[in-house]
């Protein structure tokens, strides 16, 4: 069994934010996968996507400021600088932490582990509305 | 063809730990399978997948000595503080390296390079036993 | 319905390198396919694949300088430096970038972004050729 569809998750500010609940809300007919996997994939450059902690809101803000000291704004060798200074940064973001998940489906659900979330990483100051593309394919 | 179990890896030390022959031999009945991919996730939040070199165990204490560096413990800016000074970084670490795995299957065989091997990435000091989901899906 | 073959990328300098179209003509069959995922997995540690921004070329020219300065030759504490300055750091590089990318099929078609494209990270100075397996999975 396979379904898919896009969805496009409202504009949020630069940051790391939880959406796993806007992910399972799209993911009605989950209950029928006894066994499968679900892949959400982000059809951007500049905003990513990744699984961490659920629970306490300044796990997301540490990431913020560690990928801000890990990957500077305005670094001197940087070329691609017409778009501004956190557009560079927020490409090398992106592929740090990746375009896509894969999480397990057992019994009609993610298979998550208890703290695990997925979060929207939100690389640019003003990146707009975000298009995902979800894919179950179980049986 | 779907096949899916979750297994519990022994508690490890703090490192890289290549656990092939682990996932290898969760993966009885891989030998039906002509054309396929294998799926393995981490359920946690504090420990990752990789895969990388599999012969010298210098790689291993490298890639533990590089993401120490990297990621430091107690960075000034951290709020995420109460769980201790390796709790923070073995978030970021984990997403860094990411939760999954997926490797193609041909022929009743994990398709890997002759040098890849799938590594335990274990951030925490004390992270005990980590459970994994393996998701088998071919034909 | 499920493809696969394993396809060797021509030895390329060491860089970031768009590959979307040698993927793309090794996929003649996707037409076929409604709804599906693409996986792309590279068979060896000192190389790696991403998807990042399509159109520019000093988008790729600073992913090499970003990396080059985030996982540096010669550093100290690196142990496995017998095969070169250039071989841990790529080692590092392939996996803070991962082996693989999986990529939703949409009525015959890779569904990505307007602006993404498929890299080819080759982190060795001299790597060679390089050699993928792409798997289809779909219906």
């Amino acid at each position: 069994m396979w379904m898919q569809q896009e969805i496009a998750l409202k504009a949020r500010p630069r940051g790391f934010h939880l959406i796993t609940d806007e992910i399972e809300d799209a993911l009605a007919g989950l209950g029928d996968i006894q066994t499968g996997l679900v892949s959400v994939f982000i059809k951007h450059t500049s905003a990513s996507l990744t699984i961490n902690e659920n629970a306490d809101p300044t796990v997301r803000a540490d990431f913020e400021s560690f990928f801000n000291h890990a990957v500077p704004e305005d670094a001197p060798y940087y070329q691609h600088v017409f778009e501004g200074s956190d557009d560079m940064p927020a490409h090398l973001k992106s592929s740090l932490l990746g375009p896509s998940v894969q999480i397990p489906v057992t019994r009609g659900r993610l298979n998550l582990g208890t703290w695990q979330g997925i979060y929207l990483c939100e690389h640019r100051n003003h990146g707009g509305s975000r298009r995902l593309v979800i894919t179950v394919n179980g049986e």
